[in-house]
């Protein structure tokens, strides 16, 4: 392997070209090749000395590349990423995952057997907001999680072949996994959606995800909204945090308020009437630098590799995102019923750390 | 019956001095009595020419007395009611209507039995906001409804004796029933809760409310949110409304733009590819006078009587905002599962109008 | 003297009736006696208990009156304190101090030579975020103080009998004499005024006030706004605050972010190119507490007549708002031209303190 | 003439690329070559087919050129101009339009006696809101223009060379002058500068201009706040319209509220107190289109070369504006005072059409 890391990007539709960019601005990387089927495409995207394959046979089979990024349509994910974890490179996969949880673990197995790195693109989670964010819970400024409450509604397009939720909440999910501890692994989910268009999909989406400890995680996903909203609010025990990511000159804010209650033993039995008090604090914007999400992104791919670590938003990630949205289908099937998402099995994440 | 009508206030706690300012000030009613177990506390309320009655018997028995308005805990409702309807007089009642919907349903056929009002105080619906919102809906201005979000947050005092859903729901379900033609009549009630300060109760609650016809009600309340929210999105096939109760500088906004689709019938068969087009037009905010609800909501009180008719917010709405908070409390013990609201059973309804 | 301090309230009007609540509920004060030429007023004004005057003069010669609170019309002022201080009653005067500076003046100057304390009614002095502005201000948390811009624009009811400054500008003036240490002490006064409607005032006022060492304080006031605009930006050589009075969840912003100036002496000379630096720091909102101003505003008149020391908002800051205006009225008149204060001569300053 | 126009464009530093992208996507338009002193940074902004020349002379001996496009230092702005405009060619410069307007006025004449276009670069004029705020007030909407408050501060780049007034006044200056039917001619200017970092240049500005019929513009720049407003206000006598340049869900806010006086004529004379009367109507925001203003800019420079007529943006409106900036530059020399800016002489003014 030499200094930087050589990558090659597949794709070279919508989002290719910026992971192109990203890629070649980065000094951990060299970009080498580009992949697509339309080659011509993938040529205007290429500039000198960048190889372009028609072929993805003729890419994988490239030595001189130690990672590719997947930049194609989800149903392709799975075989594109199981040749190239095949052929020995190191993946980083758009997001979803995979199109069914089923392939996305089938695509975990295949990394942690080879010990290669296996990352999902959540860009959102590498943004100045939600690194801050993830940091403040990590290092225990909020106190433990008492719920979560997410919102990202607007005029949006209805997509042809994904409700709602498949469209807009991988953005919420992939965010709350990244900065609980742990990652997000709800007991049940609920889902309920709504289609009054009849557009033979929901365009309005609920999705409530109760969390182990009382805690409880809400996601509210809407395309029909004149307004929007872009907001999270994440309340700790110890002070509660809002994302307004529509406020770019005050995007996160911790307030040191909210609610305390004092459960009293007496005599040896707890109290029915708990003594709920009111803390009214301060409240405290962080600064964030104006660092490019994708360019963090890329970089934390090379560090993982570097490292032979988990990447921060692994396949896991990108697993337990695929598992919700999965659930989420099914209890809309079943007309809002708790569901439980498949369980990502512990054996899948037994194995060797990546060799990078 | 004397020119103006003649009411007694029962109950000169928290709520009732506000009902005594405005049945005062009102040029349709004539104060003429206080009742309260605590006679001092009603004596201190009343002033010249106002009749002090500790015994509520007393009271009812005063034949100039047309109305009463009830003032006192929820538990105390129904017995309260009955016994003034029993004696022939009109009924406005604090919110909730009683403390059951069993009762509250039978407080409905007592005083249509009796040809008699029977009003729910749901202050909130006579707002110019709310009022104007009514309008807007009854006048087709949004079109058809599609849906409703209510949110209402803010750090608040935890209950000793309900829940998040009892405490701050009633308004919104109260003001949903009052915009919607014909009433809110959901098809289940799906309600999540959590409790992650281990009250005993939930501080958290979501609402899911499917309507007829595809559209669909949420409303979100919680009591340990640090940022204060009160806004209500009403989307319409024609236009959208969002009311945001924190800005008082616009407190309405009518959004002439939202997603058109068209189903276009092709060899007879509906396309499974929908057209869907984009309407980008002008938002209005109509100018709201500054007048007090409760004002308004005597009046209504008074004029219901004159005309023989129910009242806007009779009893049936608060017997069906009755009827949704107990179906949330089932189906928080359920698990969130859907269930149905007990109907408001016809026959209650049936009956002849108010005699006035 | 007793043990708690004896007040007579002067003119049972617009104001008065707030004076005279908050005397009332204040544990520092005993409301005594209540004067207005409409005795009928004053006497629906006044409880049991409280004395009523139709005759000024009686007032003053009640010996168990220790200080007075005069909310009449302005032009009445400078008689009214004149015969109390006379009286050896310590005055408290409603804003503006007085019609003219020149009757000002003499009212400041007889307070010093009885050692009575004569305090300006500046309410807005004493609200919450007032009261933390000056705090830290005083403590050096936004370093030097650079500039001040006020803005308070609304749709606003035309006077009768003075301009927009006049009319808004004495809250503005007297903030910025509160929170900057020492007072405000423009060295000119710029007023730029517009009558667009021919009303025959000015109904837009623009005043430019440049500061002692190269800071200015600038103040927008304006009926004419159709929003509403509460905010004021203080700039410091540290931190810059900013205070959005229509903010309720967040009145008090603090930001540490600036620009810094490295002047580099280079062979004893300044360079010309000076480096600029740029600080992006966190953002900070003190919580502040929900009280009264007019509460904190009596107790401070008891403390000052207590402590024998001048009150926070003396004659001598009322003097300083009046000259100014004064000085406004002039550059109006001038076109705009700079013109200075009359200085608040340092002889009238010197005397006495109060003696309690 | 071909079909489409021919434009070159002279410069290739921090404008010229944007210049250069719109040129290029415009169907009204050739782009056929750039200049630059910098031969390598003309050819790397060039493409195929876009001749480059690194003298100016040969460039403007082109006669495959319809038009140049001036994107070089605000010093070379007239030299350059005017051998264009020698050359015959339509001449677009960028603000400002010269550095003096002694300069800039003689431009404007050369282009008179050339009867050929020259048209300034105030691009902000070609944004969708200020578009609109043109049209409502030509074709009524608003009524007469009473006043007009403009605020445009952040934190900023302190600028080497130019004070905050030459740096961020042009926009509000243009935008001014934009708007108003006949442009914006101030009976005086007052300028109050503030360098409270003694950075040699004044930071904080505030420009009076009283307007003919008793309006008043006034413009607030400053490059200390830490808070981002670009707010402007258009006070008239029928609505008053609100642009926050910094609200992309709600940019622009027409009122239908105000303050009507009624003067009424009683005996044959002008009552002294006229009656005031308020209207408090709706709110309303027109949808505005997402267009890119500099298009909009080079479409209307090609179609004014077509038409033969003055683009919106002439020379005569760029030289308005430098006019008012050096006359704020005289009154801070003069400590604030009311200087004339000016005249924009009007045998300038006379001439023959562009002959396009």
């Amino acid at each position: 392997m030499t200094d930087t890391l050589r990558i090659a990007v597949i794709g070279a539709g919508y989002w290719g070209p910026n992971l192109v960019r990203n890629f070649r601005a980065s000094p951990r990387w060299d970009l080498v090749a580009i992949h697509d089927l339309d080659v011509d495409r993938a040529r205007r995207l290429a500039g000198d000395g960048v190889r372009v394959y028609g072929a993805l046979d003729d890419l994988l089979a490239d030595d001189a590349v130690d990672a590719v990024a997947i930049a194609t349509p989800a149903a392709t994910h799975h075989s594109i990423a199981r040749a190239a974890l095949a052929a020995g490179k190191h993946v980083l996969v758009e997001k979803p995952l995979a199109d069914t949880s089923e392939r996305g673990r089938s695509m975990v197995q295949d990394a942690l057997d080879r010990s290669l790195v296996l990352m999902t693109d959540h860009t959102y989670c590498y943004t100045p907001a939600v690194l801050k964010i993830r940091e403040l819970i990590t290092d225990g400024h909020l106190g433990e999680i008492l719920f979560i409450d997410s919102v990202r509604i607007n005029l949006g397009l209805v997509q042809p072949d994904v409700d709602v939720f498949w469209d807009l909440a991988p953005h919420d999910l992939s965010i709350i996994d990244f900065i609980l501890p742990g990652g997000l692994h709800p007991l049940t989910v609920s889902a309920l959606g709504a289609d009054p268009l009849s557009s033979g999909k929901a365009c309005i989406g609920y999705l409530a995800l109760p969390l182990p400890g009382g805690a409880v995680a809400h996601v509210h996903v809407n395309w029909l909204s004149p307004t929007k909203i872009r907001q999270m609010i994440v309340g700790g025990s110890r002070r509660t945090l809002v994302w307004d990511d529509l406020n770019p000159q005050q995007r996160v804010s911790v307030y040191d308020r909210g609610v305390d209650l004092d459960l009293q033993v007496l005599d040896g039995a707890e109290r029915s009437a708990a003594t709920v008090s009111y803390r009214l604090g301060d409240t405290w914007s962080p600064a964030l630098p104006e660092t490019e999400a994708l360019a963090a992104m890329v970089s934390e791919f090379a560090d993982a590799i570097r490292a032979k670590r988990e990447p921060r938003t692994d396949g896991g990630a990108g697993l337990r995102v695929l598992s919700i949205l999965e659930a989420a289908s099914r209890s809309l099937v079943a007309g809002g019923a708790a569901v439980s998402p498949d369980a990502v099995r512990e054996s899948v994440l037994v194995g060797e750390p990546p060799r990078g």
